[in-house]
């Protein structure tokens, strides 16, 4: 008798302790079991704009050394909203859709799923992501809210524009892209999808010249990341996506800040 | 015998218990414990900048319905780094400071100290904190890498820029600020804060014509945010501060999206 209560106390005890040992995000953050991944390509003079948007320009408005010895530099600077690393509002395809300035916090920060289809792609940019290519990369996620990220490993070409944007002859583009039919399964099968990403300049194919991927995206009130840096090794599954972009409060789009907070990989040995 | 065997094995269950359950990141974000709290003013045409610095202008560059029927809008914008919510990078006020590219992520996610002293400010615009007002307020956060924002209680009156900057007859400015006491005491006495924020234009007050207080928090490599958005309740302590900054690769600032992650408050009852 004493000894099951003995055990009884036990574990109430484990129980207990688990809960006030709750950890707090603070906690969680800060333990050092967290590597927070930047997945923003910086703004700058040669930062990849779509061609009918204005290229980010930047005027250097101070830059000197003042009477007491100090320094004090400022600068002016004007872009296009679909440049970059950038934010798609649903707006920006869809008239009754969302601006930037007012898609909610919780749509913005949510868990990431990166379906990484670069061996498929195998660096060819007439490649259009079909269904049968994504194996069962969703299938563990239907019903949970969650932003995912295709990885088209086109972000290694961002530094030549040509390549990265596969202009042709005609002036007319040739990259990697999603097609109709993922586009119309994604939107349709996961309600619980807030946004869709890619490393290349359109979640729509480079050749595409009517966006149904846009415009589908946008009618399901999803926003859309574009130019997302991609040239480092992240987790399928288990990290948060922070996708903070500028709040311009009419925006159709912004330059945006996309983290990935991901659990450290263990390095494999062998 | 038997009874310590059985006490230890559920000693040893409970530490287990606690490692086996020790929840993800995910799993803590997203269990309905935590707010997402908007610390960011919109930009607009109304947005509060810097007088030297440009202001947010807005061009609708597209904004029609196509052949199809569909819609598409997109515009162009300008701005000035120094307006609204935003960052300044050490190179601001510092030759040799980092810019807003090279600012490292673990020092835009970190733990988030809220210093509110707008009872002792009580809307007088000559307010200038000095340190006695601060009590105790940093005490039990040596050591640690922290984000401090002083709420001045300002941002109620950021749609009257007028009294928002305090402008005066003659065109100077009268707003709170930290003394230069108080901005030598920080950097010197907490050497793992990484960045200083204000719910005014200025980390300096209104009044200051040699801005001693970016000087010394430039020097120190720390980063201000400015026109922070504290029209809402944070708690003190316990949430963590997202600081993303558009990525504005040589900038001496930028327009930031700013959010804390707080525990959700219990309401009280009486």
């Amino acid at each position: 008798m004493f000894n099951l209560i003995v055990v009884l106390f036990c574990a109430f005890n484990s129980i207990v302790f688990a809960f006030v040992h709750s950890p707090s995000l603070n906690d969680v953050l800060f333990n050092g079991g967290y590597d927070f991944i930047d997945l923003t390509h910086s703004f700058d003079k040669s930062t990849i704009y779509w061609p009918t948007m204005k290229n980010f320009t930047f005027t250097e408005k101070f830059k000197e050394i003042s009477e007491d010895g100090s320094w004090y530099a400022a600068n002016n600077f004007a872009a296009g909203e679909h440049g970059g690393t950038h934010l798609d509002a649903p707006y920006h395809f869809n008239l009754n859709g969302i601006r930037v300035g007012a898609i909610p916090l919780d749509k913005l920060i949510v868990p990431l799923i990166v379906a990484d289809i670069s061996s498929k792609v195998n660096d060819d940019p007439n490649f259009v992501l079909q269904k049968h290519h994504l194996d069962n990369m969703l299938n563990n996620n239907f019903g949970k809210p969650f932003y995912i990220v295709f990885k088209f490993g086109w972000s290694k070409f961002f530094d030549d524009r040509d390549r990265y944007l596969g202009i042709q002859a005609n002036g007319t583009f040739n990259f990697p892209g999603l097609s109709e039919e993922v586009a119309e399964w994604i939107t349709s099968s996961y309600k619980n999808i807030v946004g869709i990403g890619v490393d290349t300049a359109s979640v729509d194919p480079g050749s595409s010249i009517d966006f149904p991927v846009h415009k589908i995206a946008s009618a399901a009130g999803l926003f859309n990341t574009e130019n997302v840096k991609l040239d480092v090794t992240v987790p399928d599954y288990g990290c948060t996506a922070l996708i903070l972009p500028m709040k311009i409060a009419s925006g159709t789009g912004a330059p945006l800040r996309l983290v990935a907070i991901c659990p450290k990989q263990v390095p494999t040995r062998f």
